[in-house]
Protein backbone atom coordinates (compact mmCIF):
# COMPACT_ATOMS: atom_id res chain seq x y z
CA UNK A 1 0.00 0.00 0.00
CA UNK A 2 1.60 3.47 -1.05
CA UNK A 3 0.74 6.52 0.84
CA UNK A 4 0.51 9.26 -2.42
CA UNK A 5 1.38 12.84 -1.85
CA UNK A 6 0.20 14.78 -4.66
CA UNK A 7 0.68 19.06 -4.77
CA UNK A 8 -2.74 20.46 -7.16
CA UNK A 9 -3.21 23.51 -8.95
CA UNK A 10 -6.79 24.86 -9.45
CA UNK A 11 -8.57 27.67 -10.80
CA UNK A 12 -11.42 28.14 -8.03
CA UNK A 13 -13.37 29.61 -10.46
CA UNK A 14 -15.49 27.09 -11.79
CA UNK A 15 -16.10 25.30 -8.09
CA UNK A 16 -18.27 25.42 -4.83
CA UNK A 17 -14.29 24.84 -3.31
CA UNK A 18 -12.03 22.46 -2.09
CA UNK A 19 -14.77 20.14 -0.48
CA UNK A 20 -17.01 18.02 -1.84
CA UNK A 21 -20.55 19.01 -1.64
CA UNK A 22 -23.78 17.27 -2.91
CA UNK A 23 -24.62 18.17 -6.54
CA UNK A 24 -22.15 20.33 -6.51
CA UNK A 25 -18.45 21.22 -8.70
CA UNK A 26 -15.61 20.52 -6.40
CA UNK A 27 -11.68 20.23 -6.77
CA UNK A 28 -12.13 17.12 -4.31
CA UNK A 29 -14.96 15.62 -6.02
CA UNK A 30 -12.80 15.99 -9.48
CA UNK A 31 -9.77 14.51 -8.03
CA UNK A 32 -11.92 11.28 -6.44
CA UNK A 33 -13.35 10.88 -9.58
CA UNK A 34 -10.02 10.85 -11.63
CA UNK A 35 -9.34 8.55 -8.62
CA UNK A 36 -12.07 6.20 -9.24
CA UNK A 37 -11.22 5.80 -13.39
CA UNK A 38 -7.76 5.40 -12.50
CA UNK A 39 -8.10 2.80 -9.58
CA UNK A 40 -11.65 1.31 -10.55
CA UNK A 41 -13.15 1.61 -7.40
CA UNK A 42 -13.61 4.34 -4.84
CA UNK A 43 -10.48 6.50 -3.01
CA UNK A 44 -11.37 9.39 -0.27
CA UNK A 45 -8.57 11.64 -0.80
CA UNK A 46 -7.04 13.76 2.37
CA UNK A 47 -6.31 17.34 1.34
CA UNK A 48 -4.57 20.07 3.87
CA UNK A 49 -7.47 21.66 4.80
CA UNK A 50 -10.28 23.11 2.64
CA UNK A 51 -10.04 26.24 0.31
CA UNK A 52 -13.41 28.32 -0.30
CA UNK A 53 -15.33 29.09 -3.32
CA UNK A 54 -13.46 31.23 -5.77
CA UNK A 55 -10.26 30.64 -4.26
CA UNK A 56 -7.10 29.71 -6.45
CA UNK A 57 -4.09 27.16 -5.66
CA UNK A 58 -0.74 26.58 -6.72
CA UNK A 59 0.15 24.64 -3.83
CA UNK A 60 -2.79 22.24 -2.03
CA UNK A 61 -1.68 19.55 -1.20
CA UNK A 62 -3.22 16.08 -0.40
CA UNK A 63 -2.42 12.25 0.24
CA UNK A 64 -4.41 9.01 -0.33
CA UNK A 65 -3.72 5.41 -0.15
CA UNK A 66 -3.72 2.95 -3.33
CA UNK A 67 -2.47 -0.52 -3.45
CA UNK A 68 -1.62 0.43 -7.29
CA UNK A 69 1.65 -0.37 -8.76
CA UNK A 70 2.37 2.50 -10.66
CA UNK A 71 5.52 5.05 -10.35
CA UNK A 72 5.17 9.12 -9.18
CA UNK A 73 5.48 10.00 -12.93
CA UNK A 74 2.97 7.15 -13.94
CA UNK A 75 0.23 8.93 -11.28
CA UNK A 76 1.09 12.58 -12.43
CA UNK A 77 0.22 11.55 -15.80
CA UNK A 78 -2.67 9.52 -14.85
CA UNK A 79 -4.34 11.56 -12.73
CA UNK A 80 -4.16 15.13 -15.11
CA UNK A 81 -5.26 12.70 -18.13
CA UNK A 82 -8.24 12.11 -15.91
CA UNK A 83 -8.90 15.51 -14.52
CA UNK A 84 -10.36 18.77 -16.36
CA UNK A 85 -7.83 21.41 -17.22
CA UNK A 86 -9.04 23.71 -14.63
CA UNK A 87 -7.02 21.02 -11.99
CA UNK A 88 -3.64 20.30 -12.70
CA UNK A 89 -1.18 18.03 -10.46
CA UNK A 90 2.07 19.28 -10.28
CA UNK A 91 4.22 16.75 -8.15
CA UNK A 92 3.63 13.08 -7.19
CA UNK A 93 5.90 12.11 -4.24
CA UNK A 94 5.43 8.40 -2.18
CA UNK A 95 5.61 9.18 1.35
CA UNK A 96 5.97 7.82 4.64
CA UNK A 97 2.98 5.41 6.15
CA UNK A 98 2.47 8.23 8.40
CA UNK A 99 1.93 11.12 6.89
CA UNK A 100 -0.96 12.77 6.47
CA UNK A 101 -1.86 16.28 4.68
CA UNK A 102 -4.00 17.77 7.46
CA UNK A 103 -2.13 16.64 10.39
CA UNK A 104 1.75 16.66 9.33
CA UNK A 105 0.93 20.26 8.19
CA UNK A 106 3.13 22.57 9.78
CA UNK A 107 2.33 25.65 7.85
CA UNK A 108 0.98 27.31 4.76
CA UNK A 109 1.51 30.55 2.72
CA UNK A 110 -1.15 32.41 0.89
CA UNK A 111 -0.85 34.91 -2.30
CA UNK A 112 -3.69 37.66 -2.42
CA UNK A 113 -3.53 40.00 -5.23
CA UNK A 114 -5.65 43.10 -5.55
CA UNK A 115 -6.08 45.37 -8.72
CA UNK A 116 -5.84 49.19 -8.05
CA UNK A 117 -5.97 49.63 -11.48
CA UNK A 118 -9.56 50.40 -13.68
CA UNK A 119 -11.67 46.65 -13.18
CA UNK A 120 -9.68 44.55 -16.03
CA UNK A 121 -12.58 42.40 -17.28
CA UNK A 122 -9.68 39.36 -18.36
CA UNK A 123 -8.09 39.23 -14.82
CA UNK A 124 -11.67 39.50 -13.18
CA UNK A 125 -11.88 35.98 -11.78
CA UNK A 126 -8.44 35.81 -10.62
CA UNK A 127 -7.58 39.11 -8.98
CA UNK A 128 -9.68 41.20 -6.87
CA UNK A 129 -10.58 44.48 -8.96
CA UNK A 130 -10.36 46.74 -6.25
CA UNK A 131 -10.13 50.11 -8.42
CA UNK A 132 -8.64 52.42 -6.00
CA UNK A 133 -5.14 53.71 -4.87
CA UNK A 134 -4.61 52.08 -1.49
CA UNK A 135 -1.58 53.95 0.94
CA UNK A 136 1.12 50.64 0.60
CA UNK A 137 3.31 52.45 3.78
CA UNK A 138 0.30 51.73 5.88
CA UNK A 139 -0.80 48.52 5.40
CA UNK A 140 2.99 47.41 5.46
CA UNK A 141 3.42 48.83 8.97
CA UNK A 142 -0.36 47.38 9.96
CA UNK A 143 0.66 43.83 8.98
CA UNK A 144 3.17 43.61 11.02
CA UNK A 145 0.93 43.83 14.16
CA UNK A 146 -0.26 40.44 12.60
CA UNK A 147 3.37 38.87 12.94
CA UNK A 148 3.47 36.44 15.87
CA UNK A 149 0.95 33.97 18.34
CA UNK A 150 -2.45 35.51 18.47
CA UNK A 151 -5.61 34.57 19.31
CA UNK A 152 -7.86 34.93 15.36
CA UNK A 153 -11.45 34.58 17.01
CA UNK A 154 -12.52 38.04 15.34
CA UNK A 155 -10.54 37.46 12.18
CA UNK A 156 -12.66 34.62 11.11
CA UNK A 157 -16.03 32.84 10.79
CA UNK A 158 -15.57 29.88 12.98
CA UNK A 159 -17.82 29.26 15.59
CA UNK A 160 -16.22 28.06 18.97
CA UNK A 161 -17.77 24.87 18.68
CA UNK A 162 -16.00 23.98 15.90
CA UNK A 163 -12.56 25.54 16.59
CA UNK A 164 -11.24 25.25 20.09
CA UNK A 165 -8.30 27.07 19.45
CA UNK A 166 -8.08 30.28 17.55
CA UNK A 167 -4.35 30.76 18.71
CA UNK A 168 -2.18 30.90 15.55
CA UNK A 169 1.51 32.29 14.18
CA UNK A 170 1.86 34.29 11.50
CA UNK A 171 5.14 33.97 10.57
CA UNK A 172 5.57 36.72 8.01
CA UNK A 173 3.53 38.79 6.36
CA UNK A 174 5.00 41.22 3.08
CA UNK A 175 3.12 43.31 0.99
CA UNK A 176 4.78 44.50 -2.87
CA UNK A 177 3.10 47.10 -5.05
CA UNK A 178 4.04 46.40 -9.11
CA UNK A 179 2.40 48.68 -11.33
CA UNK A 180 -1.34 49.20 -10.34
CA UNK A 181 -0.99 45.22 -8.43
CA UNK A 182 -0.68 44.71 -4.76
CA UNK A 183 0.63 41.20 -3.72
CA UNK A 184 0.16 40.39 0.16
CA UNK A 185 1.87 37.49 1.23
CA UNK A 186 1.00 35.74 4.66
CA UNK A 187 2.71 32.95 5.97
CA UNK A 188 1.51 31.15 9.04
CA UNK A 189 1.28 27.88 11.67
CA UNK A 190 -1.87 27.76 10.17
CA UNK A 191 -5.37 29.63 9.24
CA UNK A 192 -8.61 29.75 10.23
CA UNK A 193 -11.83 29.94 8.24
CA UNK A 194 -11.52 33.40 6.35
CA UNK A 195 -8.67 34.46 8.07
CA UNK A 196 -6.69 35.81 5.70
CA UNK A 197 -9.17 37.58 3.32
CA UNK A 198 -10.35 39.12 6.70
CA UNK A 199 -6.63 40.17 7.44
CA UNK A 200 -6.40 41.34 4.03
CA UNK A 201 -9.83 42.94 4.21
CA UNK A 202 -8.70 44.79 7.33
CA UNK A 203 -5.58 45.99 5.57
CA UNK A 204 -7.94 47.77 2.61
CA UNK A 205 -9.91 49.34 4.92
CA UNK A 206 -6.50 50.87 6.68
CA UNK A 207 -4.77 51.36 3.41
CA UNK A 208 -7.92 53.12 2.02
CA UNK A 209 -8.02 55.58 5.16
CA UNK A 210 -11.65 54.82 6.17
CA UNK A 211 -10.51 52.61 9.34
CA UNK A 212 -7.15 53.00 11.69
CA UNK A 213 -4.68 50.33 12.39
CA UNK A 214 -6.12 50.43 15.72
CA UNK A 215 -8.52 48.53 14.98
CA UNK A 216 -5.65 45.75 14.40
CA UNK A 217 -5.05 46.00 18.21
CA UNK A 218 -8.46 45.97 19.25
CA UNK A 219 -9.73 42.94 17.58
CA UNK A 220 -6.40 40.75 18.09
CA UNK A 221 -5.98 38.60 20.71
CA UNK A 222 -10.06 39.19 21.50
CA UNK A 223 -9.15 42.61 22.77
CA UNK A 224 -12.05 44.92 21.60
CA UNK A 225 -15.91 42.96 20.71
CA UNK A 226 -16.11 43.19 17.39
CA UNK A 227 -15.71 40.92 14.68
CA UNK A 228 -13.94 41.76 11.28
CA UNK A 229 -16.89 42.30 8.95
CA UNK A 230 -14.87 42.85 5.23
CA UNK A 231 -14.06 39.82 4.30
CA UNK A 232 -11.52 40.81 0.67
CA UNK A 233 -13.56 38.80 -2.22
CA UNK A 234 -12.04 34.99 -2.88
CA UNK A 235 -11.14 35.56 -6.47
CA UNK A 236 -8.03 37.11 -5.35
CA UNK A 237 -6.87 34.47 -2.84
CA UNK A 238 -4.09 31.75 -3.45
CA UNK A 239 -3.16 28.85 -1.53
CA UNK A 240 0.58 29.32 -2.61
CA UNK A 241 2.50 26.44 -0.41
CA UNK A 242 1.67 23.75 2.66
CA UNK A 243 4.79 22.85 4.67
CA UNK A 244 5.47 19.78 6.03
CA UNK B 1 -27.38 63.30 -33.08
CA UNK B 2 -24.03 62.07 -31.57
CA UNK B 3 -21.57 59.54 -33.23
CA UNK B 4 -20.38 58.05 -30.10
CA UNK B 5 -16.97 56.07 -30.21
CA UNK B 6 -16.13 53.72 -27.39
CA UNK B 7 -13.45 51.44 -26.20
CA UNK B 8 -13.72 48.15 -24.92
CA UNK B 9 -11.87 45.48 -23.21
CA UNK B 10 -13.74 42.10 -23.21
CA UNK B 11 -12.60 38.15 -21.74
CA UNK B 12 -13.72 36.11 -24.53
CA UNK B 13 -13.58 33.00 -22.43
CA UNK B 14 -17.61 32.74 -22.56
CA UNK B 15 -18.43 34.41 -25.65
CA UNK B 16 -19.41 33.06 -28.90
CA UNK B 17 -17.08 36.05 -30.41
CA UNK B 18 -17.95 39.44 -30.85
CA UNK B 19 -20.52 39.03 -33.62
CA UNK B 20 -23.87 38.75 -33.13
CA UNK B 21 -25.32 35.03 -33.60
CA UNK B 22 -28.74 33.27 -32.80
CA UNK B 23 -28.73 32.30 -29.50
CA UNK B 24 -25.22 32.59 -28.73
CA UNK B 25 -23.79 35.35 -26.12
CA UNK B 26 -21.94 37.83 -27.97
CA UNK B 27 -19.92 40.58 -27.18
CA UNK B 28 -22.09 43.28 -29.56
CA UNK B 29 -25.19 41.12 -28.46
CA UNK B 30 -24.35 42.14 -24.92
CA UNK B 31 -23.84 45.63 -25.67
CA UNK B 32 -26.52 46.23 -28.01
CA UNK B 33 -28.47 44.95 -25.18
CA UNK B 34 -27.15 47.31 -22.65
CA UNK B 35 -27.62 49.91 -25.11
CA UNK B 36 -31.38 49.13 -25.14
CA UNK B 37 -31.98 49.16 -21.57
CA UNK B 38 -30.21 52.43 -21.79
CA UNK B 39 -31.71 53.99 -24.72
CA UNK B 40 -35.43 52.54 -24.99
CA UNK B 41 -34.68 51.26 -28.45
CA UNK B 42 -32.73 49.02 -30.62
CA UNK B 43 -29.25 50.16 -31.89
CA UNK B 44 -27.05 49.18 -33.90
CA UNK B 45 -23.34 49.13 -33.33
CA UNK B 46 -20.24 49.36 -35.84
CA UNK B 47 -17.48 47.14 -34.66
CA UNK B 48 -14.24 47.98 -36.02
CA UNK B 49 -14.09 44.25 -37.04
CA UNK B 50 -14.75 40.84 -35.56
CA UNK B 51 -13.08 38.73 -33.00
CA UNK B 52 -13.11 35.28 -33.19
CA UNK B 53 -15.06 32.47 -29.97
CA UNK B 54 -12.05 32.92 -26.88
CA UNK B 55 -10.28 36.09 -27.88
CA UNK B 56 -9.42 39.12 -25.54
CA UNK B 57 -9.45 42.73 -26.25
CA UNK B 58 -8.17 45.47 -24.76
CA UNK B 59 -8.82 47.92 -27.92
CA UNK B 60 -11.77 46.72 -29.49
CA UNK B 61 -13.65 50.15 -30.98
CA UNK B 62 -16.99 50.32 -31.87
CA UNK B 63 -19.18 53.24 -32.51
CA UNK B 64 -23.37 54.07 -32.59
CA UNK B 65 -25.76 57.02 -33.16
CA UNK B 66 -27.97 58.80 -30.62
CA UNK B 67 -30.26 61.34 -30.00
CA UNK B 68 -29.58 60.74 -26.79
CA UNK B 69 -28.46 63.96 -24.19
CA UNK B 70 -25.55 62.31 -22.10
CA UNK B 71 -21.97 63.57 -21.81
CA UNK B 72 -19.63 60.80 -22.39
CA UNK B 73 -18.85 59.96 -18.83
CA UNK B 74 -22.53 59.58 -18.64
CA UNK B 75 -22.25 57.34 -21.22
CA UNK B 76 -19.02 55.17 -19.85
CA UNK B 77 -21.03 54.98 -16.01
CA UNK B 78 -24.60 53.55 -18.38
CA UNK B 79 -22.75 51.25 -20.22
CA UNK B 80 -20.46 49.73 -17.61
CA UNK B 81 -23.39 49.48 -15.13
CA UNK B 82 -25.29 47.70 -17.59
CA UNK B 83 -22.81 45.45 -19.01
CA UNK B 84 -21.92 41.75 -17.49
CA UNK B 85 -18.00 42.30 -15.70
CA UNK B 86 -16.91 40.35 -18.54
CA UNK B 87 -17.35 43.66 -20.75
CA UNK B 88 -15.89 46.58 -19.38
CA UNK B 89 -16.09 50.27 -21.75
CA UNK B 90 -13.27 51.59 -20.90
CA UNK B 91 -13.20 54.85 -22.93
CA UNK B 92 -16.20 57.06 -24.49
CA UNK B 93 -15.55 60.21 -26.82
CA UNK B 94 -17.80 62.02 -29.21
CA UNK B 95 -16.72 61.52 -32.81
CA UNK B 96 -17.66 63.70 -36.27
CA UNK B 97 -20.61 62.21 -37.83
CA UNK B 98 -18.24 60.75 -40.69
CA UNK B 99 -16.34 58.52 -38.47
CA UNK B 100 -17.25 54.68 -38.82
CA UNK B 101 -15.18 51.97 -36.74
CA UNK B 102 -14.65 49.43 -39.26
CA UNK B 103 -13.98 52.33 -42.95
CA UNK B 104 -12.17 54.45 -40.97
CA UNK B 105 -9.60 52.31 -38.99
CA UNK B 106 -6.09 52.82 -40.29
CA UNK B 107 -4.14 50.25 -38.44
CA UNK B 108 -4.29 47.39 -35.16
CA UNK B 109 -1.92 45.67 -32.85
CA UNK B 110 -2.55 42.43 -31.43
CA UNK B 111 -1.05 40.59 -28.77
CA UNK B 112 -0.38 37.21 -28.72
CA UNK B 113 0.54 35.30 -25.40
CA UNK B 114 2.10 31.80 -24.82
CA UNK B 115 3.29 29.69 -21.95
CA UNK B 116 6.26 27.36 -22.43
CA UNK B 117 5.97 26.61 -18.73
CA UNK B 118 3.85 23.85 -17.58
CA UNK B 119 -0.22 23.71 -17.53
CA UNK B 120 -1.30 26.47 -15.72
CA UNK B 121 -4.80 25.88 -14.62
CA UNK B 122 -5.46 29.68 -13.75
CA UNK B 123 -4.49 31.39 -16.83
CA UNK B 124 -5.96 28.71 -18.81
CA UNK B 125 -8.34 31.03 -20.76
CA UNK B 126 -6.27 33.66 -21.19
CA UNK B 127 -2.90 32.57 -21.85
CA UNK B 128 -1.88 29.38 -24.87
CA UNK B 129 -0.41 26.49 -22.44
CA UNK B 130 1.89 25.32 -25.30
CA UNK B 131 4.12 23.65 -22.49
CA UNK B 132 7.20 23.45 -24.00
CA UNK B 133 10.72 25.97 -24.67
CA UNK B 134 10.24 27.37 -28.16
CA UNK B 135 13.71 28.72 -30.03
CA UNK B 136 13.00 32.70 -29.70
CA UNK B 137 15.94 34.07 -31.70
CA UNK B 138 14.35 31.87 -34.38
CA UNK B 139 10.99 32.85 -34.22
CA UNK B 140 12.31 36.63 -34.31
CA UNK B 141 14.15 36.23 -37.28
CA UNK B 142 11.32 34.82 -38.82
CA UNK B 143 8.77 37.15 -37.54
CA UNK B 144 10.89 40.03 -39.66
CA UNK B 145 10.16 38.25 -42.86
CA UNK B 146 6.17 39.01 -42.26
CA UNK B 147 6.99 43.13 -42.50
CA UNK B 148 5.77 44.97 -45.33
CA UNK B 149 3.20 44.84 -47.58
CA UNK B 150 2.19 40.88 -48.74
CA UNK B 151 -0.52 38.67 -49.90
CA UNK B 152 -1.98 36.87 -47.06
CA UNK B 153 -4.57 34.43 -48.50
CA UNK B 154 -2.49 31.22 -47.80
CA UNK B 155 -2.56 32.68 -44.00
CA UNK B 156 -5.97 33.28 -43.09
CA UNK B 157 -9.71 31.13 -43.67
CA UNK B 158 -10.78 33.60 -45.72
CA UNK B 159 -12.28 32.42 -49.70
CA UNK B 160 -12.19 34.56 -52.17
CA UNK B 161 -15.91 35.21 -52.91
CA UNK B 162 -15.52 36.69 -48.87
CA UNK B 163 -12.48 38.93 -49.57
CA UNK B 164 -11.21 40.75 -52.98
CA UNK B 165 -7.47 41.82 -51.70
CA UNK B 166 -5.55 39.89 -49.30
CA UNK B 167 -2.74 42.12 -49.63
CA UNK B 168 -2.57 43.66 -46.06
CA UNK B 169 0.81 45.40 -44.95
CA UNK B 170 2.71 44.51 -41.06
CA UNK B 171 4.17 47.54 -39.96
CA UNK B 172 6.32 45.22 -37.10
CA UNK B 173 6.39 42.13 -35.25
CA UNK B 174 7.96 41.87 -31.99
CA UNK B 175 8.39 38.92 -29.68
CA UNK B 176 9.86 39.28 -26.43
CA UNK B 177 10.36 36.34 -23.41
CA UNK B 178 9.78 37.04 -19.80
CA UNK B 179 10.35 34.09 -17.54
CA UNK B 180 8.33 31.33 -19.59
CA UNK B 181 6.01 33.62 -21.34
CA UNK B 182 6.75 34.82 -24.72
CA UNK B 183 4.77 37.98 -26.04
CA UNK B 184 4.34 38.39 -29.68
CA UNK B 185 2.83 41.59 -30.78
CA UNK B 186 2.28 42.62 -34.60
CA UNK B 187 0.65 46.00 -35.61
CA UNK B 188 -0.59 45.90 -39.66
CA UNK B 189 -3.05 47.42 -41.85
CA UNK B 190 -5.79 45.44 -41.46
CA UNK B 191 -5.80 42.07 -40.61
CA UNK B 192 -7.57 38.59 -42.76
CA UNK B 193 -9.56 36.04 -40.69
CA UNK B 194 -7.37 34.03 -38.55
CA UNK B 195 -4.42 35.64 -39.87
CA UNK B 196 -2.49 36.89 -36.55
CA UNK B 197 -2.97 33.10 -35.22
CA UNK B 198 -2.10 31.74 -38.42
CA UNK B 199 1.26 33.84 -38.38
CA UNK B 200 2.32 32.91 -34.73
CA UNK B 201 1.01 29.22 -35.41
CA UNK B 202 4.02 29.24 -38.50
CA UNK B 203 6.43 30.95 -35.86
CA UNK B 204 5.92 28.40 -32.89
CA UNK B 205 5.79 25.46 -35.63
CA UNK B 206 9.65 26.96 -36.27
CA UNK B 207 10.19 28.04 -33.01
CA UNK B 208 9.85 24.51 -32.18
CA UNK B 209 12.14 23.07 -35.27
CA UNK B 210 9.12 21.72 -36.82
CA UNK B 211 9.55 23.87 -39.33
CA UNK B 212 12.19 25.73 -41.63
CA UNK B 213 11.36 29.67 -42.16
CA UNK B 214 11.35 29.23 -45.50
CA UNK B 215 7.94 28.00 -45.00
CA UNK B 216 6.91 31.59 -44.77
CA UNK B 217 8.51 32.73 -48.06
CA UNK B 218 6.72 29.84 -49.85
CA UNK B 219 3.55 30.77 -48.37
CA UNK B 220 3.59 34.47 -48.62
CA UNK B 221 2.46 36.20 -51.42
CA UNK B 222 1.30 32.66 -52.61
CA UNK B 223 4.42 31.71 -53.75
CA UNK B 224 3.86 28.08 -52.44
CA UNK B 225 0.65 26.25 -52.73
CA UNK B 226 -0.01 25.45 -48.96
CA UNK B 227 -1.96 27.69 -46.68
CA UNK B 228 -1.22 27.20 -43.14
CA UNK B 229 -2.65 24.58 -41.02
CA UNK B 230 -1.52 25.08 -37.49
CA UNK B 231 -3.93 28.22 -36.05
CA UNK B 232 -2.64 29.04 -32.79
CA UNK B 233 -5.67 28.73 -29.55
CA UNK B 234 -7.78 31.72 -29.48
CA UNK B 235 -6.86 32.19 -25.85
CA UNK B 236 -3.80 33.08 -26.20
CA UNK B 237 -5.00 36.29 -28.68
CA UNK B 238 -5.45 40.17 -27.83
CA UNK B 239 -6.65 42.97 -29.68
CA UNK B 240 -4.80 45.88 -28.22
CA UNK B 241 -5.39 48.57 -30.31
CA UNK B 242 -7.64 49.92 -33.21
CA UNK B 243 -6.14 53.26 -35.15
CA UNK B 244 -7.50 55.85 -36.33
Amino acid sequence: MSNIKCIVSYNGTNFSGWQVQNDKRSVEGEIELALFKICKEEISIIGSGRTDKGVHSYGQTFNFKSNIEMKEEQWLKALNTNLPYDIRITNVEFVDDNFHSRFSCKGKTYQYILNQGDFDPIYKDIVYQYGKKLDIDKMIHAANMFIGKHDFQYFCSNSIDEVKDFVKEIYSFNIKEENNLIYFSVAGSGFLRYQVRMMVGTLIEIGANRKDETIISERLDKKGATTTSFNAPSNGLYLLKVEY
